[in-house]
C-alpha cells in the first residue's frame, strides 16, 4: 500500500458542495431468522424518498454494520442501490478495524455503485494522530469516490481533531465529516476552521435532538438515526433552516426530541440493542417493517420495552389510528 | 443533619423565573504575590455591569474556587457583594467535596449577602444517585436561598440525570441547573422535561461557543467564562435571542467562538492553568487587570503562550489601538 | 506560600526506613445519629494492636474522610492518638481538594500528634504534572513530618508517575507512597526505580487481595481496608513474607481474598457505601462495633445486603460461635 | 447461526488442563515493504522453542493482528504451523469486531491446523453482558477446538466478569482465559472462583512484569509480549515457580522488569507503535530479525528511540558482545 500524500482529485470525485441536507442512516430490516428483509427495506427507503431526504447512508452504526460479515454487507448495499435507483446519493459505511480491510470494503462499495464512503479511524489497536492520518491517506489512495471521516469516539475511542480534519479536507484527502462525537464545542470549531479555509469539507452532524443547533452552527447536513422513524420531520426541520425560519426549525426539533425518548425507553439493554432496537420496534409498530429482529448476538426488544415505545409513539401521534 | 424531604419554600426564596440572561463566572484577579486584587476585580465587574449582564457568578471553576481556602473565599465574596452593590444578582459557588463542608460555605455565602448558591454533587468519594439526591436535600434543608445544581462531570465525575434534576425542582429542593456537562443531548432532554413539568427550574448552560444552540434549545441563561473577556458580546447574543433575531445571534456566536480560540492557544498547560490562564492573560493584555497571576500551585502563562493569545485578540479587534 | 525547591530534611523527620508492615486504614465507627463512637473505635484499634499491626492510618478513604468536616476530622485524630498512645505510628490522611486546605489539615494533624501524613494530588480542578509537583513541594515546605503521596486515581483522577515520585523521594519532598492505583505494572516500576535510587521511599500497597504479589514485588508495607475485619490475617501474611515462607503467605492471601468477597456482596450500592459499608457491617456482625452507620449522605447496609455478608463471614469462620 | 446453549464437549477438544506454562504472543516480522519475513519468524520461533516455551500464540495484539487482512492472517498461521511442526501447541487469535467474522477466522485457523483459539468480546458496537455471552456461545457452536476468552478492555472496552467466565467454563463453552485486563483484583477473583468450581478454566496472564504475582495468585500460564525478546527468562521464571523457588522467581521477574523498560523508551509513539515497535527494534538490534518494520499505518521506530532501546539492552546484557 503506497501512501503518496496528495493525489490529484480524480475526475469523477464529487466535491464537498455536492452533499448536504437530511441523510438518514438506514436501519437494516431482518426476517425473524436474520436474513435481509428487502421488502421492509424498500418500504423504509421509499418513505424516506417520499419525505424528501437528500441521501441515505447504508451500513452505518444504525445499520448494524458492526454485526454483518462481508457477504451480508454486500447484499445490503446491492439492495439499497437497486431500491434507490439513483434518486438520491448513497453513502456507504466501510467500517472496519484496519486500513486494508476498509480498502476491501471500499472496493465492494464501488462495485455496488454507491456515491460516497464513510470511514472511521482504525480501532481495537490504540493509535495516535500520525497513524490516523496515514490511514485516511491510504483510503484516499484507494478510491476516487467522495470519502467522509466518521468521528465516533464512543465506538472507536479516538477523537478526530478539527485541525487534522480540515487539513485533510484542504488536501482533498477527505470530502467531509460525519460528526457523531457528541462534542459540540469541537463541532463548532470544526465548522469555523472549515469556513476559514474555504469550506473544503461537507460537515454533517450525527445528532438526533440537537440538529437545529448544528444547523445554527453551520452544519451542511444531518445523519439522524431517528430519521428512519420520522424522515418527514427532519426534512421539515432542514427546510425551515434553509429558508431562515428558525422558530419553525426549533419547534420541529422539540417535537422530534419528544419522539426520540423511545431510545431511552428500553430497560436492561444498552448500545444498539436499545437504540437501534427502539427504531426497529417503532417501525414495526407503525406497520412499516415486518419484524424488529436484531442482528445476533443481540436480541429483539419485547414485552414492557415494546409497550413503552408504543406509548411514546401514540403520544407523539406516530401510530396509524 | 436532618433530611426532611419537602420543606415548604421559604418566604425569601426567589423562584426559578427570577434568574436568567448572561451571568459570567467571575475570574479572581490576583496580585503577583497571590493576594486578591480588588481594584482589578472592580474593573472586571464594572465593565460587565456596563455591558448589561444579568448577574455574576463568584467562586465558580473559572474563579479558581478549587484553589482557595475558606478565608480567601470569604474575602472574594465580600468584595464582590460590595462592588456589585445590589445592581445584579450574585451567585456564589459553594464547591466542596462533601455535604457538611458545602453547608459551611453556604453559611458564609449567606452572611456575605449573595442571592443564589451553586453546588456540585459530592466528589472524591464515589457516590451513586441515592447519595447525590440526599446531598442536595441536605443542602436545601440548610438554606432558604435559591440553590442551583452544578452539573460538571469533568470535575466531579458524576453526571446529574435530567429526571433527577427535574424531580428535585418540582419538590423545590433546587431552583435551577448550571449545565457544564458538554452533553447537549442531555441538556435538551433536561429542558424538555423541565417544560413538561411547568418549568420549576431555571436552566443555564456553561457553554462558551454553543450558547446560541443552548438558547435555541430553551436555556434560560448562560454562564460563559469567556464573558469575563467579552461580556458585551454575550449580552448582544442574548438580546438577539430575546427579540428572535436568530441570524444576529449566530453571527455574534461565531465572532465569540473565534475569540474563544485563546483557550486552545497555551502549549504545555491543561485545565484551568490553560483556560482561566487565557482569560486572565487576555484581560491583562486588554489593560483591565494588573497581572495574570494564577493560584498556586498553578503558574501564569508567559512567553509564546502570551504572544499567541495577543495575536488572537488583535485579530478579533479586542486590543486597544 | 513560598515554594523553595529543596528544603534540608528537618531533625525530627523520620526516614522512609522507619515505616513498613501492616498499617490498616481505620474505619470510623459512628453512633446511629452520626457521632463518633469512641468505644467502638477503641475496640477496633485494640484488636489491631493485639494482632500486631505496625501502624494505623486514620482519615483515609476507608475512614470516610471524604465525608467529614474539619471538627469531626480533628475529633477522630485526637481519639486515635489517645487510644494508640504511642504503641504504633499513626498516619493521618490530609485529604482535600487544594494545597492550602491540605496545609490546614497538616497543621491540625501535627497538633493532634500523628507521626506521618498522607496526601493526594489536588482534585476537582484538572491539573498537570507541573501543578502536582508544586503541590507536594508546598506541602513539604509546611511540615517536618513524614509525608506520603497517596496515589488513588479512582478518587482524584490523576495518576502519580513513578519517576516523579522517586524524584520527589530523592529530594526528601516525600517519605513514601501509598499506592491505591490498582496499576500493578506501575507499582512494579515504582519499586524498581526506588531501589535503583537507594530506596528513598517507603512503598505501600493499598491492595487487599494482591498484597502477597505486592510484597513479592518489593512493597515495604500494606494498607488494607479489610485489615479492619481481619488484622491478624494480614499480620500473618506479612510475617510469612518476612521469613520467606512464600507458600504460607499465598495461602493466607487466598483465605483473606475469600473474605474480601463481602465488599462485592451489597446490591444497589457503589463506592464506600458498598465497600466501607461491608467492613462496618462485618464488624457489627462480629460484635466489635455497635452500629454499621455510614456518614451522611450515605445510608447503612440493611436487609439482604447484611445477610449476604453474614453468610460470607460464617463460611470464613469469622463469626463467634 | 443457532445458539444452542450447552453442546456436549466434542471428542477432540482438549481440556483446560492441557494448557499452561509460557506461551509468548508472537510478533510478526515484516520485510521493509511489509511482507511476512518467514526467515525472521523462524528465527524467533526456534529461539523460543529452544528456550523451552510451552506454546506460541500467533495473531495476538503483539502479532499486530489488528492490522492484517484475512490473506495475511492466513499466511502467518500457515507459516507458524509449518515452523512449529507440532513441537508445542499453537494458539491463534481470531480477533474481529463481530461474531460471524470471528467464526470465519475460526474456520481458517482450523484449516491451518492450530490447537486453540483466542477470541475477544465483540467491539466497536457497545454491547452488554447478554450479548457477550451469546457471542461466546455462538463461537463454541462453531468449533470443537479449545477456545480462550481474551479479556483486553484497553482494546475492546468491555471487561469480562469473573463469574461469567467461570460459568462459561463450567458449561464447556470456553476452555480458558487470557487476562490482559491489568486488573489484578479481578484476576485473583477469577482464579479463586475457578478453583472453587473445580478448575474448568486454564487461566493465563498477559502481564510482563507482574507474572510472578500472577503465578503466586494461581495462574496456569503467561502470555508475555516480552517473551519474544527474552523467552528463556520467562521459562526460568516459570520453572522456579513450578519447583516452589519463589526467591528465584522474583529475582528473574525483577531482571525481566528492567528489560521491559524498552516499551517505555519510545517518545512520540503510543500503543503497539511503541510497545510492539520496541520488541521488534530489540530483536533487530539483537540480530534475530532483519527489520523492525511495522504494519501500515504505523511506522518503525528510528533515531533516538532506537538508541534508547539499544542502551537498555546493553545495560541488561542482551546484546551480543
Amino acid at each position: 500500500m503506497t501512501m503518496s500524500s496528495q493525489p490529484a482529485p480524480s475526475q469523477n470525485e464529487k466535491s464537498a458542495g455536492a452533499f448536504g441536507g437530511v441523510i438518514p442512516p438506514l436501519i437494516t430490516p431482518l426476517t425473524p431468522t436474520g436474513a435481509l428483509d428487502t421488502g421492509s427495506l424498500r418500504a423504509v427507503i421509499e418513505r424516506m424518498i417520499d419525505a424528501g431526504v437528500h441521501g441515505v447512508f447504508a451500513l452505518g452504526s444504525t445499520g448494524e454494520v458492526a454485526f454483518f460479515e462481508d457477504a451480508m454487507r454486500e447484499e445490503i448495499l446491492t439492495s439499497v442501490v437497486e431500491i434507490v435507483a439513483g434518486r438520491v446519493p448513497i453513502f456507504a459505511g466501510v467500517i472496519d478495524m484496519q486500513t486494508r480491510r476498509v480498502v476491501e470494503h471500499i472496493r465492494r462499495a464501488e462495485e455496488a455503485g454507491v456515491d460516497a464512503l464513510v470511514a472511521t479511524a482504525p480501532f481495537y489497536a490504540i493509535t495516535g494522530p500520525q497513524e490516523v492520518e496515514h490511514h485516511f491517506r491510504a483510503l484516499r489512495d484507494s478510491t476516487a469516490l467522495a470519502l467522509f471521516a466518521y468521528d465516533i469516539p464512543v465506538c472507536v475511542h479516538t477523537k478526530l481533531a478539527p485541525d487534522l480534519l480540515v487539513r485533510l479536507g484542504t488536501e482533498h484527502i477527505i470530502t467531509g465529516v460525519k460528526d457523531s462525537s457528541g462534542d459540540d464545542v469541537s463541532f463548532r470549531r470544526l465548522v469555523a476552521m472549515n469556513q476559514a479555509n474555504g469550506n473544503p469539507l461537507a460537515v454533517f452532524t450525527g445528532h438526533e435532538v440537537v440538529v437545529d443547533g448544528a444547523f445554527l452552527a453551520g452544519a451542511d447536513g444531518c445523519v439522524p438515526g431517528l430519521g428512519n422513524v420520522d424522515p418527514a420531520g427532519y426534512v421539515r426541520l432542514y427546510e425551515a433552516y434553509r429558508r431562515g425560519d428558525w422558530q419553525a426549525m426549533r419547534s420541529e426539533q422539540d417535537r422530534i426530541a419528544a419522539l426520540f425518548e423511545i431510545v431511552f425507553a428500553p430497560v436492561g439493554k444498552t448500545g444498539p440493542a436499545a437504540g437501534v432496537g427502539a427504531f426497529k420496534t417503532a417501525l414495526q409498530l407503525m406497520g412499516l417493517i415486518a419484524a424488529n429482529t436484531m442482528s445476533s448476538p443481540m436480541t429483539a426488544l419485547d414485552g414492557e420495552n415494546v409497550e413503552r415505545i408504543r406509548q411514546i409513539l401514540q403520544r407523539q401521534e406516530m401510530l396509524p389510528s
